[in-house]
């Protein structure tokens, strides 16, 4: 059986995004929380999320330019602590949808894309993009280097980190194999 | 120099409603955190917060059954694991605003109040219950005597937790002097 994934993924290349495994009852190896305006992969409401999020005083509480339904609370790892207003996460339900070489580890796995819509220009070619689906609907990610070939030079934002769910311990090999 | 909060407390009993200090780093270091809607106590939107809330998938994300703008992270607390679509949180920006015995340690202190609208009731005489302000506009946190003896029966929730903000270690004797 062919998946999707291998056929979009034309390269052998790795990407240079940080893929990170959240592990039970860790919100964090940092000493803060960062919460992030979700958005679904099926919908196409990245630009519509939230933008400005200012935290209020020392409880942590966010308040967002406007209202939002669907949030997620994320340990404070480097590349989260270091989105602007254009951070955004992006709920796949399927880790199919990345251009990542396929294996059964990942393939019913679910996935978070951490992206940032600060950095829309489709700069580096190992680089992952948010760009809107085939007839508009949805949200995918396609590399850099493919953007490129295709002439686009704007993308809804550059990734910056994957997020893989937390699982059982006896599952290591999988793990190792999909990085 | 008299403080409101010594005016509002006619009584000697303490009030059973748990008051927890949020330590530092405490919320990224929990086993689970709940997300819950804020409101502030100068405004009046308590009952216009979403109830429904449902955690999609194993990121823990967050989706409200409409959009909201104001959010916190809190640790699993037992209070806050137990509540369901009526927990919300009231940010208080001075504790006075409590009807607790006044001293110098909480005066300055900003406060969240946790509260569960699903139990409305005024049903203890030593429970705290949030209530609209003097002429409709903000959230007072009054306690159930005083409510009994005004003829009071209903609130917008009861609060089932007051949570402190993190502080600096060598501040301990102000804490035991207010718990």
């Amino acid at each position: 059986e062919s998946s999707k994934a291998e056929e979009v993924d034309p390269l052998s290349e790795a990407v240079k995004v940080p893929v990170v495994r959240l592990k039970f009852g860790e919100v964090a190896e940092a000493s803060t929380v960062v919460l992030l305006p979700v958005c679904r992969a099926e919908e196409n409401d990245v630009l519509e999320a939230p933008w400005k999020r200012r935290s209020e005083g020392e409880f942590g509480v966010v308040a967002a330019e406007k209202g939002w339904s669907r949030w997620v609370t994320l340990p404070g790892w480097g590349p989260v602590l270091g989105l602007g207003e254009g951070g955004v996460v992006v709920a796949y339900s399927d880790a199919r949808a990345l251009p990542w070489k396929a294996n059964r580890s990942y393939r019913e796995e679910a996935i978070l894309v951490v992206a940032d819509r600060d950095k829309r220009q489709v700069a580096a070619d190992d680089g992952l993009y948010l760009v809107p689906g085939e007839n508009g609907g949805g949200l995918r990610v396609v590399r850099g280097v493919v953007l490129k070939e295709l002439g686009v030079k704007e993308s809804l934002g550059v990734v910056v980190l994957v997020v893989r769910p937390p699982r059982d311990d006896n599952d290591e090999i999988a793990d190792e194999e999909w990085d």
